[in-house]
């Protein structure tokens, strides 16, 4: 039995990690912390989890935190994260990151997009945890940078096609619509209930969005060559759920067969994608509260376009249920535990 | 490993027994009915299920359903359940019925509210499936009579109250609004998306809708006396969740300290049940997707009355959860196997 | 043309009264007002807006505010309106208050459920805005009290009842549903969309809500004796609408005939009120947006019950749209200028 | 005040029709037929006309039809269209065609998406019912062909960049997003509440929406060139609502300043276009209800991509609103007429 503490549990990602965690065989929730629910009983903030974690907020200095568990996960803002993980890694715990501190390689990068790292000599030894890519280093680290929504539905999305040099990659334009769990619990006028229910938006359009440099340094790893998307995200009127389109152009030769065979290659043993058939498209419904991705594609011989749909819940797959696939990789527990839980629909 | 069959396997609460089972350590779906839908892939009507289980719907006579299983849930219309579950029986097997044909006693009420009833003979035998106030006598039968999902909300919150006389039963008034899973997957035009989103309705006021005499037979036992009740449903633009305000005055000599008691006494070793302090009230959300019944109540002294509170998922707990608490206790596994899933919030 | 001002545009009633006058041929919003706006063109925080209102919030002091229109609405927060009111009406002004705080009668109910009266000499001038009760105070008056939402469709349902003796009052259980823009326009946790969205709760049980004693005022006037009430406000997962279910005993003599005559004498000529057949219930969706309320009931034999309901949407008849009613009766228009604009469904 | 008739006035775009024209000071409805609903009042169906549309659904014979009013409108499915429309011509009447039958100039590419063509004859005298750019010719036409709401949405966003030869047509992508009553009121399990609520999916990927050949006549007739696009359906949770997200590659020598000009440039006059800044965007529920169009522009300059979004109401622009315009500008009334209602947030 794993002891495992949750630093910044009163967002939804960490509330979402309880919901897993608490039904989770090898671990134990020993210690979840808030600053501003401390002393609070976490099933007052998360009425959902009442008999279901019995635990209460805490908000103490990380020496205290280091005495409470082995394996974190932090679930806090990015900057905030960059300073809390170097000591709990010194302290010798493994650590899966849910922040952006630390899935940029190139610091110079990270710095253009958010603010200056203090902790860039990380990066380095940081792994990517996209298991169906990294599994093997997942499972030798002791810190997982826990990949973003949006980049975990694109990227597994063309990873075969990329691998294979199947699409022309600076052709690539994801069109990607998100539930509103993704803008966090914070209040904010803009998330209201009556600003998005029964309604649809864009936002950050044109380049604007911080998940572009890690879907793109992801995608170019993949294809090996320097290359830029065009990414757009949309705020749905759901609570989870993200549903990525994205478009690119064929290179010649490749065919339904072909890419069929590329697909079932990289994920047919893959415990948590599932692979559609032609004319059945990925929706947001069916992968609810579960860890799957479901992807399927479809070419338009006219315009010589191949268009990859791939869904998630993006706070399972997305966030909290990636978040332990990881530990269960880095733990040596089989890496379904605890996820097996199927979507809920209706 | 037990082998379990679902007759009537494509509706929403035919769905949900196979989301709920898929993951029951004890038990084997072994077959899945359903007329509409023969020889499809169960996966192909609901892709949620992709992955999880792996079956494809059977239109099968009772004598090939028989050797398939031995615990059935028939999860079919009333009328259609009383014409199958005799010729089960006498199979040997053991059946939780989720449909109204077994739950009446009073084979005159039910021809008053449903038709005329073919198989009156085992309306003593049939046991109301309600594990909270009758479990012994589920563990000791071959027919469970699955409960409504408004009597479930219902009774549950009023039980330790009418026991004890602590409420004039006939001042009750069971104001109840319930998620849109429980018209049916049935196409209509009443339950399409633009008629039922953004929007709230009431429906069958006024003694018209057919789980009023459910309700009020089994409150009529607890209280040991006749007298009738309102009941007023609604429809929430919502897909799962019932939610109960129920009002009712209270006899002098009870207040919050002894109400708190009986509640305690009834329900504080129940595994479903979850007593929510006076100021926290319950709400669909906080039980989505779970088996949980959430209950709070309120005590106006102007006007002496209790308003008693109450949340289910109306087809968990209100239906497939229920009828899987049955199954558990009738088979003689832990009544929570299979059913510690947590509330997915938000 | 009547030059209007708006004290307090920024709020979800301000936009809703902007929306409805910038259609109003016989007035010109001359000024809409926001501390927390100011400076800003009203349509980049209200986009739907755009091209129908021009103006730019401003944050003014009373006296500049005075020379800029003749006639207010002040839809700022109660305790804030006190203290607006007294100097627009010494300036000559007509207002339309929407908030609560010159509804009650009596300062001393008001100050034991809001806070000290700064204003209670206008307690006795102030006549309460309900026109289908009050249309000729309301033309003679220079102060009118926009009733709460609530109340709109609680007092509205039960009038022509209580007016005649037909109910027990003491018996009288309101039970509420409201969509969330009641709730207002400022950021709060339980508001968000992920907290609203697909569950529905009770809040401010027993008692607890500050517009009880509102509906108590004006249901005693009408039944000329004093008594208490029951009632009951959840929370919909909608942007608009109350419904309110309301229980009460029938006194003997009456049945549907009378009854259906007490209603038609009651609303019969009134332009906003919508009666329906007996089984054609109100619904939300059926009066979103318009100033309509719609009212239908049923008799329960049985248990001698009337359960009248009644739908508004609230920040039309519930707030703005009764708001510009009152408006149009205190300056002679006709009473339905500017608010013929029909529900919006689906 | 002229005649109007209304032929399948049971749909959602009928009905619709019926909102808006029950406010038009130029016309009355005289006649609304439905076979389903005959004999019926129009308020029992649409509960939210009552008060506001005092009619009764009739099926009558179309030379009875066409004694009842001058102008009609033709909300049929496709096909039925076809054979009603020419017999109304002969009568002498003026229609607007709401279903597709009169959009594809090209006989043989619509029998190629639709089905074999009995009224070929009429395709060269059909106007384009797009007003911002066919206003001329529909103001002389007898028969107006109005567009498809997908269509709409994504011309009226391309126009100005097509016309004046600023992106390269063969790179567009559109990825468009509709709302639940673009599928009509028909029952079926695919639109029901449950199968729909809290979900998003695309339908009809890669050139399999019978909208594609209409938005690429259109294109390729504003870029006068040939050319193809890709287009993507998807269904939002939201009943009203449509928004396209539309990618395509910059010619070069095309800036902001450039391409803001050509925006003002045909739309600076148009009523119902609102050209918003570069950071605001548009969204469905800033043109619920109403007959706007929004639409801004985002340019990124590392991949040379413009990306153009726009939203309308898929019921008002996207099909009533704007058959309305279009009877407006047939009939001589100002073009507005009966369509100043504001957009309904929140």
């Amino acid at each position: 039995m794993i002891k495992v503490g949750i630093i910044g549990a009163s967002g939804y990602t960490g509330a979402e990690l309880c919901r897993i965690l608490c039904n989770h065989p090898e671990i134990q929730i020993t210690v979840a912390t808030s600053r501003q629910y401390a002393g609070q009983p976490l099933s007052s903030i998360y009425p959902q989890l009442h008999k279901k974690v019995n635990l209460t907020f805490e908000n103490l200095p990380i020496e205290k935190l280091c005495t409470k568990a082995d394996f974190f996960f932090t679930a806090v803002p990015h900057k905030t994260a960059m300073n809390l993980v170097p000591q709990l890694l010194t302290a010798g715990k493994k650590v899966v990151d849910l922040s952006a501190d630390f899935r940029i390689r190139d610091v110079a990068v990270y710095e253009d997009w958010y603010q200056p790292h203090s902790s860039a000599q990380l990066l380095e030894e940081a792994v990517y945890g996209l298991p169906e890519l990294y599994r093997e280093s997942i499972r030798q680290s002791c810190l997982v940078a826990n990949p973003g929504c949006y980049p975990t539905s694109i990227i597994l999305g063309l990873a075969p096609l990329l691998k294979d040099g199947a699409i022309l990659p600076e052709t690539i334009i994801a069109d990607s619509k998100s539930g509103t769990t993704g803008a966090g619990r914070t209040a904010q006028t803009g998330t209201l209930f009556c600003e998005v229910h029964d309604g649809f938006k864009p936002y950050k359009v044109g380049r604007a969005h911080r998940h572009t440099p890690e879907i793109e340094q992801e995608l170019i790893k993949l294809a090996d060559k320097h290359f830029n998307i065009t990414f757009t995200p949309h705020l749905l009127p759901i609570s989870r759920g993200i549903l990525s389109t994205v478009y690119a152009e064929l290179v010649s030769g490749y065919d339904r067969k072909r890419i069929d065979e590329l697909y079932m290659q990289q994920y047919d043993n893959e415990p948590f994608i599932r692979l559609l058939s032609e004319d059945t498209f990925p929706a947001t419904q069916y992968v609810r509260g579960s860890n799957f991705c479901d992807i399927s594609y479809k070419i338009d011989p006219v315009t010589n376009r191949i268009i990859v749909l791939s869904a998630i819940d993006n706070i399972v797959k997305g966030a909290s249920g990636q978040a332990v696939q990881n530990m269960n990789i880095m733990c040596g527990f089989d890496e379904t535990t605890g996820l097996e839980f199927s979507p809920l629909f209706p």
